[in-house]
């Protein structure tokens, strides 16, 4: 399939200013500001990270360029290119795999993304898709996992939880929220939440060398997480939910006490910014109830 | 198994000058020479590109890394880092795991390349890797596909066919071929052989608007081609393997003719390299006897 496929790709892959070489050559050669990159690459399977037979094939070409973009945004990156790899079963049609470049291809017109190359394939098993996506530090340099310190706030963007009922395709990355936090307060440290909010939290804060905790009261929990929870009581309280389900997609950001204060009172971004909690200096997680208990919580989440 | 593989991999990776941040946040960070770079993704599946079960898992790891050098070859760039997304099935253990890595490993640690970080996944099927690699241009700009003239020589490195006995697996990318060739010659065009020798070079041609003409007498034909020819005389004779076989990953370079005579004297590099024939104005592809006599050569190689 491939050189049929490869032909509708160049005509609809569009040109960026950035892309100085695209696809047709044996790479693709960008043109960057500065002489420094960004680098990010994430898997998606048929079976895992969708269901593909279930499910518009636009949306998992949205989805596996939107967690690369996640990535970036967690860095404070702004994307500048993906470079997309594909295995398509032998079973599905030359449109199905299409409709998963559109999807790829809207969302990365709306966030400036030049689509710079890949690889197509095809073989007898579930559909893979690779992106590996390209970025530019800010001027202030990335935000990393590594900054948070004892006694900074713990702020989070959206709500979490739930993210199985459509979400998890749906979310919009947070980049323009993270660029514009980054540029206008002091950030110490940030991750995106793909596997679940006390999971990242945890590596967050063991990167930093730290622990945290979170006021249960203060976790935004989305409307799903309680859809979910109702469906299946045995399976966790929307708390539960929040706390694990993973793929929200929303940033979790360690800021000083005061930044976090004057943060939530400048609504900055159109998404909901919330402190849950503190970074303390004894490393673990806890989970403080609002008469001031504090739980050992071990970190859930989706594991690889 | 990602944090526990995880935590092996940033032990095993080793430090790299042009690596600012790598492994263990949400994107890695490079510091390139200039504002380019040069990027090109290549995904390898198991019952496609190898046979898991019947080769060193450490030829996989080389093999992934290696086909992408060999991507950046064809540039003339030289290769800075890798970015490694892996899908293993649940049936295969860490050490097999461990043993992919090691592999590419060794081979970046050959070529200067810095592991930057990737992605791993674990599923009930066959195991996928997938590189992305990222190279800096050369001084006077990368090689491209499309810069082929009429009455330019066609320049090959290395010899064709049979790659299917062990040369597919451990073959060694021509980066540093390429850098010395470009930096001490004008070549046009360039272009590795990854499908076959007669489709690379027709897509060669093609980017150039031009057609070739080769020489069946002057093709570097493999002892692998012969032995595969005398295996089975049905499936073709040593030229046809030399000609459809494919990832042999050489380079096919085109060069004026006076060049290619002071290159082919000058021997400035350890490969052989041998001029098998010439482009010409009239786009298509032939082949041509040592009597003189012009036959149409369908391109024919791997299709993805």
């Amino acid at each position: 399939m491939e050189s049929e496929f490869v032909a509708w790709l160049r005509r609809h892959a569009p040109a960026h200013p950035q892309l100085t070489l695209g696809i047709g050559d044996d790479a693709a050669l960008l043109s960057l500001l500065s002489s420094q990159c960004v680098v990010t690459s994430d898997m998606l399977m048929d079976g895992v990270d969708f269901v593909l037979s279930d499910c518009d094939p636009r949306r998992v070409g949205r989805k596996a360029l939107a967690v690369n973009l996640s990535d970036l945004a967690a860095m404070a990156s702004k994307p500048v290119a993906a470079i997309v790899s594909i295995a398509v079963p032998t079973t599905i049609s030359l449109e199905v795999t299409k409709a998963i470049y559109d999807g790829l291809l809207e969302l990365a017109a709306e966030y400036g993304v030049a689509l710079a190359g890949g690889d197509t394939n095809s073989w007898r098993h579930p559909l893979v898709i690779n992106i590996t996506a390209i970025g530019e530090p800010p001027q202030r340099g990335v935000l990393t996992r590594s900054g948070a310190r004892a006694g900074d706030a713990i702020l989070v963007t959206g709500e979490f939880g739930g993210s199985i009922l459509g979400r998890h395709f749906d979310f919009r990355p947070r980049v323009d929220e993270a660029l514009c936090l980054h540029q206008r307060y002091d950030l110490h440290a940030g991750i995106d939440v793909s596997d679940g909010l006390s999971l990242d939290l945890s590596r967050l804060a063991r990167e930093s060398s730290c622990g945290a905790i979170i006021d249960a009261s203060c976790v935004p929990i989305s409307g799903d997480a309680f859809r979910l929870a109702e469906r299946n009581p045995d399976r966790g309280s929307p708390l539960d939910h929040a706390l694990s389900d993973g793929e929200d997609f929303e940033l979790i950001l360690a800021v000083s006490a005061e930044t976090a204060e004057r943060i939530v009172a400048d609504r900055p971004i159109g998404v909901p910014l919330t402190r849950i909690g503190e970074f303390v200096a004894e490393p673990g997680l806890w989970l403080r109830s609002e008469s001031g208990d504090c739980q050992t919580l071990t970190p859930r989440g989706y594991e690889h």
